[in-house]
């Protein structure tokens, strides 16, 4: 089942409504230019996981689109209203997806739409993370300085403009593959459509965890943060990029992290099989569990 | 007012609904992903301009989104209830916007969401089209090539996904400009937000008129090409670039045209004033209101 709240400053806890009716105006600017941001984040047992990092990045998208969005209070409210619905509905599932919206609004009214939305985790999500990726780079079009330059293209912001995204992992599919990882024009290892890269070494024990960095135009990952963090603590070298694709194919192994499927090896990088590694797939896997 | 009509087989003209109500579900893929496409044009004493254009830029863009929408039949037959109803609300407005909307719809349900949008023309579009543009030239972060080697990024399809034109014309506002020209990374000149770049020249009688390139990735202009053709039959010569800003300088006149501001010069680029030409503005503002 689908659980909606509603962000609405007349409900403070957030206004639920029924999921099987039509909720959006037709001329909300988030259905009309994809004007909005969003964030996914899972929860176990009825708890949003990262909840404070998803916040925070959804503020700083918020800050890029110069839109105004409801604070986090409201934000929080309306995902334990949403919690409470959902494990109500479904007792016994243990995980969730909540996905937090908020477009410009419709066109002319100068207030944002702002919702929560709760789903089952889908099927599908947890079979690529046991079976893991087949991944085509494909380029994204970008170098990996304009980011910096251009403000504009809205670079690190999650926004509601994914069709290059959705469109490149059709691409993908429509060729054998699961995922993408996007590459600039120069070169560089850029990210995944809904996720973020990461390659591993162990040299002599020494092991070794890297990410492409951040001014390369990515979206700030909050499970590779969460991850780096506490594989600091396990005496793990960090390193940010930046990655070039010869860096994937000479690693020790490959991921791709994000929030829902979280930790799932690449194991194929434009049909060439990459090195797996079980033992720093499990080992990062139980770190990834202390924060999810 | 705004008149909203869906397509649906239920209802071979589309059915009327009533707009101040929600009537997109919270799910759709447009709002979620901005995952769909559009077209604006303009409709002028109830009947639709360059309505075959307009289409068959729609067929591509579904096309580039792999995404299966109604035939031309269906979208002609909800826009002509959309208009009989906006004329029979607004008697005495002789010009309106369509707006053609077609998302890939409700996650998991395989079917488009489409729609038909018809509006008052906005009164500050008319006093753009009046005063003049001052336009700043902003990076596009593309080169001009990459359309050809990456379809997955959607360069010709005119998709929901337009956050970065938006943010692109918002940070023009913040900078005291009206509107942008967007520029590759190497350098060309390649199209507004919402419009197309056009330029002039007079030389001793012979009337140029050019465009940027198709091949850079642009958005192909229905406007400028009905403009084009019939520049063409009153003996204008035609050139496709490259463009670069030095050409938009050098030009005896510069405009942008779209839909439903049309023909409007460009006054200003980067806050230098631009050469401009009212008599160029009216002959060629004469060859627009043939086809609007």
């Amino acid at each position: 089942m689908t659980v909606l709240v509603f962000l609405d400053p007349a409900h403070d806890d957030g206004r639920i409504v029924d999921a099987s009716q039509p909720q959006l105006m037709a001329t909300d600017l988030g259905a009309t230019r994809g004007d909005g941001l969003f964030e996914s984040l899972l929860a176990v047992d009825g708890a949003p996981r990262k909840l404070e990092a998803h916040l925070s990045r959804l503020a700083a998208s918020a800050a890029a689109l110069e839109l105004t969005v409801p604070d986090a209070g409201a934000w929080r409210r309306a995902i334990s209203t949403g919690l409470r619905e959902f494990t109500a509905a479904e007792p016994d599932r243990s995980s969730a997806v909540v996905k937090l919206l908020a477009t410009r609004g419709v066109e002319g009214a100068d207030q944002a739409t702002a919702w929560v939305q709760v789903n089952p985790v889908p099927a599908a999500t947890l079979a690529q993370r046991e079976a893991g990726l087949r991944v085509l780079f494909l380029e994204r079009g970008y170098d990996s300085t304009v980011a910096q330059r251009a403000p504009w293209l809205l670079m690190g912001a999650k926004t509601l403009s994914y069709a290059v995204n959705m469109a490149a992992v059709r691409h993908a599919k429509a060729h054998g593959a699961d995922d993408v990882i996007f590459t600039s024009s120069d070169g560089k290892v850029l990210e995944g459509p809904t996720s973020t890269v990461l390659l591993a070494h162990d040299r002599d024990g020494q092991k070794t965890l890297m990410t492409p960095q951040l001014e390369s135009g990515i979206l700030a990952g909050t499970s590779q943060s969460a991850l780096f963090a506490a594989a600091k603590e396990q005496g793990w070298e960090l390193g940010y990029g930046p990655l070039e694709p010869h860096h994937l194919h000479e690693a020790d192994a490959v991921w791709l992290i994000s929030s829902i499927r979280l930790l799932a090896p690449v194991i194929s990088l434009d049909g060439q099989e990459l090195r797996t590694s079980a033992t720093l797939t499990a080992e990062l896997t139980e770190l990834v569990d202390r924060f999810v």
